[in-house]
């Protein structure tokens, strides 16, 4: 069994975005010389998520409205308890349980094996600072 | 190590579905050979999601009015910017991120591992047209 | 490939509540003697999760009000007509969705490959009786 380790760090500038790492990914994969296999992909931070859907401009404002209206940002400690803390992202924990920590992607033929409109993101809910990102191969 | 992948192909005739998968998986999981291992399935499309819980259909009705709820189908391109590429299917990107994209389910003693309830399911949020679910299962 | 599998007990008190369970998985994985490799944890339960966000008590009130409000406590058949059935769990079963089945976390090693402030939870929302979490390791 082969395996294969890397930690990408990012430094999104706004509080809110996503960030397509799938050819990131698809590097890494190459990399590990595996051929079938998995490839998990997590964020290391727990403000912030890594989710696969379409790369397309609007549906990514689409999904930070909604995301906001399910989890609207409010540094107080009213809102979210967590605030009491000296922290103001509580609404960001909220958000990353809704769009997932990690993804398990399958490597056939030394390849990530997707769907044709599969795109690898990271999601940052309290960015403006350096964050992690996981991808962990393992296979043969 | 072993490896075994198959991509199942499903046409669900209504828009939102949902239909147990778990026999189809645990064939998968016979014909791998693997007895200690980890089964990944997942959707490949990205409106659609695979989940584990109860086949039952008032729990199914229930998840469906809730969806709907928080997260409308509605083609226009007011509510989901999406919808201004030509597609109408905005809502159906917002519910599968709540359903989930995938599920990573132990193979132990040759079977799937499960608690007495777990059933795995293809959830459609666009249906009407062929998509695919991926099983991809590694192990000894 | 060694594996190594796991089935935890918990029986919570509460109807809701939330367990950090990361030192009973860290101690499975240093049992399991894998080094490089994935591990798997799930609720075996489909009124449970297993998640993985910061243990603090103010953020895990805030998630108890929010899962209420996504999705609220009834026992009648008329908001759930999962309830139709005789249980009283509807509600259980939509808070699982949005809190997660499981959780796959990287072994490198030797140890859970973790950010400054993961922590492994399980989340019960209709507790008062034994349920079972597995843990399942692959890897050399």
């Amino acid at each position: 069994m082969k395996s294969h380790t890397r930690h990408l760090t990012f430094n999104v500038p706004a509080r809110m975005d996503f960030v397509n790492i799938t050819s990131q990914v698809a590097d890494e994969v190459r990399k590990s010389g595996v051929r079938e296999g998995l490839c998990l992909v997590n964020a290391m931070h727990i403000t912030a998520s890594v989710f696969i859907n379409d790369d397309e401009p609007g549906l990514h404002k689409d999904y930070k409205r909604w995301l906001e209206q399910l989890a609207p940002f409010d540094p107080s400690p009213e809102r979210y308890q967590h605030n009491r803390t000296g922290e103001d992202n509580g609404d960001a924990h909220h958000k990353r349980q809704i769009m997932g920590r990690e993804v398990v992607v399958a490597i056939t033929n030394g390849k990530l094996d997707f769907g044709p409109w599969e795109q690898i993101h990271y999601a940052e809910f309290d960015g403006r600072r350096r964050k992690r990102v996981l991808v962990k191969i393992i296979g043969e």
